[in-house]
């Protein structure tokens, strides 16, 4: 249950204040050239202690391949990626011991298993994600060789909306925002969240971009089905949304019905998926992040004995988890594209024939 | 990839105009009274022909089990469920043979496939969802032993949004919907559209009562992530929310936050999810279904050769899949909490101990 | 974990008396021509009441396809196929209801699911087999478009063992004896448990000929260690061996090894695998079976309420399960060979290539 | 397909000349005391370079806990072990690079993945061994925590077998030798090949003691079919027997069934498997290893461009596999059995309601 995906699949391991954290990349087809400074490069656009729209904590989140690389080429065996733990002030955490934070899983790792791994949320961190991050630039670069590419950026901030979508300026933000326009607003709103000791919810948006047709395995192993799951699981999501999404609700068939011409669809409400199935448009993602939980006014909880009691929480957080969750996201959904690729090669005999000759 | 769950696993088989759908339930612990007049009375709940709000197409979804049961009760071995098709007039289907209807999976079937059912829609056929439906009322009894109840209903069809719900009025709705105050004007939105030989959309509901802590394996087994996968792979579903879901990406941290007392949570904006795991509230999901693509206005589309056509679909349809789609995603989310019912029993060594001794 | 195979996958259902047994085979790739009557055909290998060298249990074992099938073509959905049981005659089973024949499940599915469909060994019949052969069927409808045989027969009855392997002589065999020379000792052996109300075991072989190079997922998918599941797994297997088998483990590493010239190996005691990867050879496998556990001398065993009883079976039963077993055993290997000709698609990015462009 | 296991489930990464090799185990349920010197004392049994009776390869196999563990005991997160390797002379195999030992895996790896890591045989070597007995000690201590003992030793060496099994002798002796009377003839025999520049086979024993009736999922996790994986899959592995075995196809049932009185059964041909699931007796397994390939006589084989050559082999290896092959197969052994003991905690509802109340 920390392995993800069925033909590109990732383990992941590691706390937030274990000695590292990790993955196991496993069915990386060999013959793909695997380097630690393009992995780094990914890494390093969720690390932490950039910029004050994330959190102070100071990592430099240096991976390693340890495994599965040979002369700078994947050889089909599984590839393991770690980052050793450097800020592990456990201390920091001895207040936190016997209480649950509010809207954490600090809660629920307690009573499911009976005991719990309190520095700094254990399993549970979003630390973790860093693993993810490193194992989603090497499916982005196993799309690349196929010319499929992932693109990523914040949507909305606090309810404050992009109106357009600019994949480009939005590796340029500090906050990865994709409307100009709107990122000096967004941004604000972080600002003034933080600064009263609030934190607050945000929007990221994830396109994907000449993927192949014929990606998605019905019926339980759909293409939105399996970025649902892929978005949803991710620290603070709590909805996701394709193409039309929750508008698509609203609309009467003959709005939201994507026509054809000879050249291709003339609208995508789709989001790129019909049936489960890529239709060769653009896949067009929206994961809602909750605000970050942890908060520095004061709040009312229980304790491991069920007492109630009142706490301020202290620490360094990010205040808007939204920001980097655009990158796990857009990571997350590079693995979910990268398996159906894999997958989707034997859908018909075909195939088989072109490779079995 | 036709399977779901992973220990109480369903697979399923059959189209739309193949002789028989059904599937297998692998897991079903032993020793749980299973009859098929019980099983029935679900399925009937989503039997097409019942009512002006659904497809006239005539099924009588008569269930039979073929094995995993005796003398009333399961074995542990497979139960194998089956429901003959009755209505296969293929006839009717030659007019779409040779093209796409838009926003169907017809398009991406062909192309991933090299070869087409285009019977009703073949395998995309929702008409598969009697399977679902019937696997699903197994895991309601296995969920019931243990006082946990899956409720549902309409949420909004077309924007228009209940502002109660009440379960008890929805199951005798003939849409199902949830506030018996917006029951008209969501009726004739869909009679509407029927009229205007168009489709609507609409979100059902589904809330989960009396769910034990723990439920949910972390990090990739997430409650919320498998249940955003069942709904998100259910036929037109376009968005999946949890809890305060796209509205969470609004609030501020203090805003959204559960507070917690001596006697639990003072409120519930996670949906009775955190960290990916059950904390004891109900669990409450909302699922957004675009308008049914079959609408009878005539259309522009691609022929199998890639030529541009025009035509106006004929045949037998859902106004809005939302209503029976509600049905399935009780079904489905009722899978996917019986499956981590079963995956929670051994999370710590205490529990093993009062199995073993 | 009624499912067999990771991307051609299995997952039969049925019990020796329920209403039907059958399987439902996910994986299948699209356009692969199955047809009733070529499956048909495998199932009546084993079907039983052909001859005084099996059971005597008269079944038509008709083979039915449900799904996933248009036009006589695989169309990239799950096929369902079906056997109704014809000749359920419970009262047969009154006498052993109670008390648990000696070594067979009777015992253990008593004490796992605390509950026991005792009619003709409930799920642990191997009448369940039947499924399995005719999803065999459709494998080896795979393999053969790549040109793969899986050929088989009796290598020994009680000992007596062929001098040489004649796999066209075996399908004439009553009892598939590939040594013509040894078929008259070998049905001796057989007739003479029979007759003495006793039973007899046998070892089966399987050779698998022109698989190509590459099958098999190292580490953990190894064809050798998916094989050897394969067969073990049958009702009755004991022991798998792989080329030399048992008797590597008397060799010395000179003589063991397979040396090679410019055209190939010079020899296969491994089997046609290597590091658990086909090498191009022929892959050869035995599978032994222990003599029937039912036979017609008085035994001392349990009843369910632990007590000591004395009892004489009665019945019908092959004196040898070997027999038929080969032809499981047959099946069995075409569903691991057709799985990993899918899972070997994907191993290197030229691979890839040849799909995707 | 470099995981092993479905609940107690083991990903294994790392070559023979990787940075490090390391496992992740997932599923270790939580309060389970977990120290890193009980897995090194583990470790250390199948350590090289201790006797003459095994490669002379130096290296410490110094084991890292890296996540999964607070405070001395497992929280339910995925536990990561690592182990660095520090002998990496990859000079050594220049003479390899371009050619295939025969009967390695070097051949096949070449020809499956276009690329071969040929540094000690990669992904292929026994190295990666250490891991999964570094994850069978963590699986041994969950067993031992309801009484379940996985003992093993050398049944035979080069056709010379054990009488009686002596598994406390095993403990100490070099070739870990059941029988002590026979260990000094086994000894010699592999001195004699080693002289000789050649190998040697030779047979594991591995009894499992304990184990709880019920162990095993049927039809397709069938407790010795999953054992024969676990066993058919450790490298050079070419045969595999579960109780009477191989000797089993040459009795009569009279001979080979297992009656019962009221205290038991009365003998143990089966090996305490019953229709794939454990009976509460033994569980008795041999597994068959081939001689060691690599060996220094002058040898033919390809090189990879296809070429005949002739060429003596260097290096530092086991003279016989078996010998520490006894040791990965005691681990693979009881990460099946503790799978299982998983499994089967779900069977029945009465167990359920032993966890849920």
């Amino acid at each position: 249950m920390n392995s993800f995906g069925t033909r590109f699949r990732v383990t992941t391991f590691g706390e937030s204040h274990a000695a590292a954290i990790g993955c196991v990349i496993d069915g990386v087809p060999a013959g793909l050239e695997v380097n630690e400074s393009y992995i780094q490069s990914e890494v390093d656009k969720r690390r932490p202690g950039l910029s004050k729209f994330a959190t102070a904590r100071k990592e430099s989140d240096k991976v390693e391949i340890l495994s599965g690389v040979f002369e700078g080429v994947s050889t089909g065996s599984p590839i393991a990626l770690i980052i050793y733990n450097e800020n592990q002030k456990s201390s920091d955490y001895e207040s936190i011991k016997s209480l649950f934070r509010p809207s954490h899983a600090d809660f629920t790792y307690f009573y499911k298993y009976g005991i719990r791994d309190y520095r700094g949320g254990g399993r549970s961190s979003a630390r973790e994600t860093a693993a993810r991050v490193a194992a989603g630039a090497i499916a982005k670069k196993l799309l690349g060789e196929f010319g499929v590419q992932v693109l990523s950026g914040i949507f909305s901030i606090g309810g404050v909306e992009a109106e357009s979508l600019d994949f480009d300026f939005a590796k340029t933000s500090e906050i990865f925002a994709l409307d100009g326009a709107k990122e000096e607003a967004q941004k604000t709103l972080i600002l003034s969240a933080k600064a009263a000791h609030d934190s607050i919810g945000g929007c990221a948006y994830v396109k994907i971009i000449n993927a192949p047709i014929g990606l998605g395995e019905p019926l339980y192993g759909k293409l939105d089905a399996a970025l649902a799951s892929a978005l949803m699981g991710i620290n603070g999501a709590k909805a996701v949304e394709i193409g039309e999404g929750v508008n698509a609700s609203k609309l009467l068939g003959s709005q939201n019905n994507d026509q054809m011409d000879k050249e291709g669809f003339l609208s995508n409400h789709a989001g790129g998926i019909l049936g489960g199935i890529s239709n060769g448009n653009d896949i067009d993602l929206k994961v809602h992040f909750k605000p970050t939980p942890s908060i520095f006014l004061e709040q009312s909880t229980q304790d491991t004995n069920g007492e109630c009691v009142q706490f301020g929480l202290k620490g360094r957080h990010d205040p808007c988890i939204a920001v980097r969750g655009s990158i796990v996201a857009n990571a997350m959904s590079a693995l979910v594209v990268a398996d159906m690729l894999l997958l989707n090669s034997v859908s018909n005999i075909g195939k088989l024939k072109k490779i079995y000759g």
